[in-house]
């Protein structure tokens, strides 16, 4: 007997296909920022490791940059894990309410990749961050985020072409005296 | 002080530019088997379950072949999981043996992705699959694979257009007869 499958045919979007366009979007949308952010002095702030590869490609793409890497723990790749110092290991609330006093100057770029399986966590965390990031940014900040952050500091920016809306988020902080 | 980094600037391939075009390259390969494959009746066996994706892929590309998968353990989303009939719990050495008995016919189409970060295992395995693999397969079945297969009964096929040679593999069985 076949198996219960969906038999409407080779239109069907599978799991497959939309993990390659998630992969695409966020790529596309990190180079999106690093242009965007060309010379405007800070850090990067990569707030979820995972196994590495998006860190990978900012420190490749921003290699005079300094990077601050947020997560639970190391779960990356041997090659893909930044040094202690800018390291921030544990929960994201306690660990970017640290690295308030510990950042040398405000972030020029944050990529945000903390989304779970569990979509009213990710709601709870994005409203969190959306409040808590833009005192870390400098005006003119380009953010990256898996999720919506609303907040008036924060200016959604237009996707990269072929990223579809809501498949990945761009931002940019507002001058401070707007906000 | 900027971080220990990579600086030849943009023409990087990063770790996110190799994972995109790993699944990029696994997605035209098992599309090209799908069609290759075409008629033949039989069975499908997917090697390596993971997280389910190209699980999801075949079913939703072949929705009335019987697809039988293989695997250490479950690990994969919750839509992603085949019933128990068709999954094969184990390691791979016992289960496929089992297989042997419990299969309805001779596969069709072979999808391999047990690859680990252990190059010398992989090697192992590999050679081990590329000798076990063809008395379970019908004449004119598709193998597709992560690693190379090297037996005289399986005939490399060339790369979809777009994949780089080493990325992904296919191959046909040959006629029995002829092996």
């Amino acid at each position: 007997m076949p198996q219960k499958s969906n038999r409407s045919g080779r239109s069907k979007v599978t799991r497959l296909d939309s993990f390659i366009r998630r992969l695409e979007a966020q790529r596309a949308c990190l180079d999106r920022a690093v242009r965007l952010v060309g010379d405007l002095p800070g850090p990067v702030l990569e707030l979820g490791l995972g196994n590495g590869r998006t860190f990978d490609h900012l420190r490749s793409r921003l290699p005079t940059r300094e990077i601050f890497v947020f997560d639970r723990q190391v779960n990356a790749h041997p090659g893909c894990i930044p040094d202690p110092a800018h390291l921030f290991l544990g929960e994201i609330h306690v660990t970017l309410d640290r690295a308030r006093a510990r950042l040398p100057a405000p972030a020029a770029l944050v990529h945000s990749d903390l989304g779970t399986g569990d979509p009213a966590g990710n709601a709870r965390l994005a409203a969190w961050l959306a409040r808590e990031l833009p005192p870390l940014l400098a005006s003119g900040a380009v953010v990256v985020a898996d999720q919506a952050f609303e907040d008036p500091r924060l200016e959604p920016l237009p996707q990269p072409p072929g990223v579809r809306d809501e498949r990945y988020f761009l931002y940019r902080r507002l001058d401070h005296r707007a906000g």
